[in-house]
């Protein structure tokens, strides 16, 4: 099959383009062409994690999860970590999800596992798999394995920008975001890659989430971190509402910094990593957003005033996924009567007449009815800007939610339309 | 403000146009210019509606309902119907939703249900209203009160034609549906019109359906026919997953025919009735969809094999207003993954290992994989036609439900984002 031409980088791409991501003790990536479904492009990556490790994960709640997804969370779900004295692996590949292939599926993940196990000289249950791209289609295994001799040789720490590009997808730009901090006079790291355009399309378009860190912290720990924060990040972003089979996110915590770990989630240390963490999520989950399919326009919408923080966030979510909304986004109208709209069919409790609205700083509706200081060409004005926040206040309680979007416009049609897979 | 340039007519418009409506003995109709927003066009309906009827009604669920909602939900709440010696009205307005608007909003349904009412020698508590347009802006009322004296000496029974006609906003057609039925020996008419181009925009194109027969029907009868038939028909529609601040079905029965009146659920002829009722309320709520705005193709979806109704319209819904399978569908992309990964993301109980799925008769997806006699080229020869049909079966259950939308377009965007209003 052709490779299809590649779109334009998305106008929204951060400034500076792929961080520089600090070396993680303890880990060190690969990336290789494997033809998995297009010839001339990196389509593979294998990660090696250092013995001792503690892993965690989060994944897609659909009900048609993938193989790779399945076997992650068997994995994950048995006693593994820190305890460990064999290391990991995580292979990725792109161009097949592996989703929705039945027995077949569950063959490709086995005889990849076994693949990386035998290359990095660990069992086969340590190897994290997760696949993106076309689904329906069974992964052909032997692509991947017959690389992962030449993916072994080539481990580096200093690689993760290659296996961040061998992940992608439609993505226009590739994803990386990291936090250097200091855990009571120990200098520890952060560094994370994602893979993401459209919340979530399954063809092509899957999130996929890995971070690292050579600070020592407990498995429960760690993975009652990343579903905290995990909460208010990659789950507060939406593009199109739509839910991938294949969602993954994976963390491994070497261990390698000369701190003892962290077994305590009232420690200290915990809530500055927590804080550092949360920092490297939330950048990853914008970079998703702004790489959305056909985006123009990065949105944040903060919901005050609701009667609980799930309340909150399912008011923001149901103005995020208003295609009416968007698509109003799309044509700079400063059309408010769209957000009451939404606030009104997310099923959420609000009061009509206390409900406010403002575009950046402007309120425009409040009582019930516009502001009487509101005047449309500032509210026009306000919606050329390519970022922009959107405040509700619900007027029925004190909690609040934040959620992050963009525009919807005639590019996501063509992506998702206009071009036959 | 000038009119927008009209829409061409949907391409899945009913090919017969208008139907000839059944004239029904106690409803006269008047349609008028009363510039509400725009100069030149029909834009206010007045309905009567003779004493004795039995009035039922189906509003919009959101916590952000307009004002002439409130006021038709009080007034259907107070004991009234068959029982009184007084006669009804409906006022309906384009151009002005009166939603979002405050005390403002209430000061003009009660100036118009006020002059209504004097026109119509009734109660204003027996004057039904409805308004649909732009959002946020205070009707002007004195605009329709001036023409109520107008509408009132134009009142005729074969103008439902023109009250239709009012009511449109984006519709690029009026909507009506009929039936003509015997209950025991005596004949019986059901009419109805409705407006409606995207499910629902707040702006310019609310859902409006309005019922009308001459049989004679307990209140409370009319009223459960009306809920449960309203479920399975236009409660089963998404253009674009969107909930209107207005959303309003009004029906009344004259009880004009020479019958005895139905007041038991079991009379054999509440089945009849209630068949003929479901056949002109799906007709009309499929013709909502045929005018979504930017369809290009009528799809209807089947889900069977649920746990519950309640799960497979649920699903239903899931696939309906996926941007991705509704973007597939406007490309004529057979792109099934889509619709697993909708199914996925409904959060229902389905079993992957069986789920099913046919374009049509053709058997595409089962047993958790493609179907060994699939052929792309024949789902893509199907996805060409104008009706789709597209049945998912999950495999956990007997329960089924079946809803309809429509493909999302380039115009679906230019409609919603390229027009400033």
């Amino acid at each position: 099959m052709a490779a299809k031409t590649p779109s334009p980088v998305s106008p929204l791409a951060p400034a500076g383009g792929f961080p520089d991501l600090p070396r993680i003790d303890g880990v060190r990536y690969a990336a290789a062409e494997a033809g998995v479904r297009y010839a001339g492009r990196l389509d593979v990556m294998l990660v090696e994690i250092a013995a001792g490790s503690s892993m965690a994960g989060v994944f897609t709640r659909s009900s048609t999860r993938a193989a790779p997804v399945l076997w992650c969370q068997e994995k994950l779900a048995a006693p593994a970590g820190s305890a460990s004295n064999e290391g990991f692996g995580i292979v990725v590949n792109s161009g097949n999800a592996n989703a929705f292939t039945g027995a077949k599926g569950r063959r490709g993940v086995v005889a990849t596992a076994d693949s990386a196990a035998k290359a990095l000289g660990i069992p086969a249950d340590h190897v994290f798999l997760a696949s993106t791209g076309v689904i329906g289609e069974p992964l052909p295994a032997e692509r991947i394995t017959a690389k992962m001799t030449f993916l072994r040789d080539g481990l580096d720490d200093g690689a993760a920008a290659l296996a961040a590009r061998a992940i992608m997808t439609t993505d226009t730009f590739p994803k990386g975001a990291a936090a250097r901090i200091d855990l009571d006079g120990v200098p520890v790291s952060i560094a994370g890659f994602a893979k993401g355009s459209g919340m979530i399309a399954p063809d092509m378009a899957t999130m996929l989430v890995f971070l690292f860190t050579d600070a020592a912290i407990a498995p429960d720990i760690l993975q009652g971190m990343v579903d905290r924060i995990n909460a208010a990040t990659f789950n507060c972003i939406t593009v199109d509402g739509d839910t991938s089979t294949s969602d993954t996110l994976l963390m491994a915590a070497t261990g390698k910094a000369a701190m003892r770990p962290v077994t305590d989630p009232g420690d200290r240390r915990a809530r500055v990593f927590q804080k550092a963490l949360h920092d490297v999520m939330l950048d990853l989950a914008h970079q998703v957003v702004r790489d959305g399919e056909g985006a123009t326009k990065f949105v944040e919408i903060r919901v005050t005033g609701a009667s609980s923080k799930s309340a909150a966030r399912k008011v923001g979510l149901a103005i995020a996924n208003s295609p009416l909304v968007k698509t109003a986004i799309a044509g700079e109208d400063p059309n408010w009567g769209r957000i009451v709209m939404a606030v009104g069919k997310s099923g959420q409790r609000a009061d009509r007449d206390r409900l406010s609205i403002r575009f950046g700083d402007i309120l425009v509706a409040e009582n019930g009815w516009v502001s009487p200081g509101y005047a449309e060409a500032a509210g026009a004005a306000y919606m050329k800007n390519d970022e922009l926040a959107i405040s509700v206040d619900l007027g029925v309680g004190r909690a609040s939610a934040t959620v992050w979007t963009c525009d919807l416009t005639h590019r996501y049609i063509e992506i998702n339309a206009d071009y036959r897979s």
